[in-house]
């Protein structure tokens, strides 16, 4: 049985490769592609997750989702990781398909309650979008099978500050919304995401086994190895998004830890995830704090067989 | 030539064998122990000084400093680490001598004075008097050769809560007053200090080569291992205290990593050193923060001997 899933996503060079390798797994239902604000502003994010489902000839709803944090101003964008439109050097064309009129955050409560207990929401930008869901409905973390998230460093240093990751420091309020509810969620951050890099050979294979959707990747990857290899001997980049897909398929190839997870929302630890294991015994201050779950290691070398075989599909 | 050292302390099991470690280094002149509050009162800190210096039969200048932190309340005591008197099971009998009337930071200033350029400032407990003596005198650091402190948590998790160390966290907001001024600082935290435990034949070795000071930390110690084997199996404590004074006279059993450095002084963050490591471009947060040196790993056995043949002197 497929897994059902919706895709909450701000495309976003990584978000590309998670997508289409989404898209091409058979055993993954795709119910839609909600968008947030993140790599790039909202109205961006859903066009270009429009543009992402034209390319691959996907027929399914996209929405568009909140497009500044929970608390504070809206935020800037990373162009120099991601590129002027989101997609590297490339600037698409303007999509011919429309998007769903539903908010992102309508769309999930829908369709959990379409399929109670079945869908897998996976999260690979801030979390506003869930944030808002589970304001619209409260009994979310009822309807949804689990939650699966990108975002977040656990063990290791951040990439935005030296505590704090991209997507939970985007939306540090909304983080500690959602990694507060009472669900089943389990958090793909830096600490494995960060220590995987992607070759250009691997890039090139993707292309050599899909043209059209291996193509895209290996052409927008190009931008995103630059930024990512300004400070490195080797060329590389890192493809955190694909990180919670991967794991849903072949849980196999992850370790996962438990650990109780605050989410700090002042000036120096906004959007960082501070984790304590479970079994220690922390301040009162995380004695309230909902148990996740962490992924510290991946098998790197199955994960890219694991890409590649499924891009040649 | 001996390092001419002040070494600001609330002692405290492993402050004790810390002390007894200075004083039975040929190599170190201990100028004065300025107590601060930490493991104990400050009260029952500067009576300990005294005790202790009585017992190594050392005629030196005790003080007593500071017994809050620098914002917020008197703190809590971790009696459950140091017992009620701060010696484990050991109740002291009341010292004969008496304290240095000057206030530890006062006497900080007045010695740095007197010996411009030549004192290391050795603080093993949290920061309030070398935040203070800073205020006093704000030419401090151009007056004294550098500052070695235990306390912090760089790249690992806290004691006190997942994020802080407990000397940090007590007077988090003196921490970003000390981290931050400008004279050169190197922490000795959990990194090092939380990776090293010590065994119980370590402790009786120390008493088999110095019955009394040897013995008298063997005696504390029991409850202080009571503490750190509770949720582990083999029975160990740690001696975060010593760590700087063994640096001081053999730095070549520590590797050292250099960072820029905020203390967190929020909620959640209270007390977390956050480190991010030269050469990494962080937030604007931490553009003018202070370049630190960090302690990150050392030679274990090399520093269990140098301890033992110390005492044996």
């Amino acid at each position: 049985m497929a897994h059902k899933i919706i895709l909450d996503t701000d495309p976003g060079i990584d978000d590309a490769m998670a997508i289409f390798f989404a898209f091409q797994s058979p055993d993954i239902e795709v119910l839609g592609l909600t968008t947030v604000y993140g790599n790039v502003p909202v109205t961006m994010a859903a066009q270009n997750a429009l543009t992402l489902c034209e390319i691959a000839g996907k027929d399914i709803p996209v929405t568009k989702g909140v497009g500044m944090p929970w608390v504070g101003p809206e935020s800037t964008y990373a162009h120099f990781v991601h590129g002027d439109y989101g997609f590297g050097h490339i600037k698409p064309e303007a999509p011919k398909t429309e998007l769903d009129p539903r908010s992102s955050a309508q769309f999930i409560v829908d369709m959990a309650r379409k399929y109670p207990g079945e869908i897998t929401l996976v999260a690979i930008g801030p979390l506003g979008n869930l944030a808002l869901a589970l304001r619209l409905e409260p009994e979310l973390p009822k309807l949804v099978k689990g939650v699966t998230i990108m975002g977040g460093a656990a063990f290791v240093r951040g990439n935005v500050t030296p505590l704090a990751e991209a997507n939970i420091w985007n939306d540090a309020y909304a983080a500690e919304i959602v990694f507060g509810a009472d669900w089943d969620l389990t958090m793909f951050g830096l600490d494995v995401t960060n220590d995987t890099p992607f070759s250009p050979s691997f890039v090139e294979t993707l292309e050599a086994k899909n043209e059209k959707l291996g193509g895209f990747v290996k052409d927008t990857a190009q931008f995103y190895m630059d930024f990512y290899s300004a400070n490195r001997e080797d060329r590389v980049c890192f493809f955190h998004d694909a990180f919670p897909l991967a794991h849903l398929r072949h849980p196999e190839l992850f370790e996962l830890t438990e650990g109780h997870v605050r989410v700090g929302t002042g000036e120096l630890d906004r959007g960082q995830t501070a984790v304590a294991p479970k079994g220690t015994t922390p301040s009162p201050l995380w004695n309230n704090a909902n148990t996740i779950k962490v992924a510290t290691k991946v098998d790197h070398a199955k994960l890219e067989q694991l890409f590649i075989d499924t891009y040649a599909l």
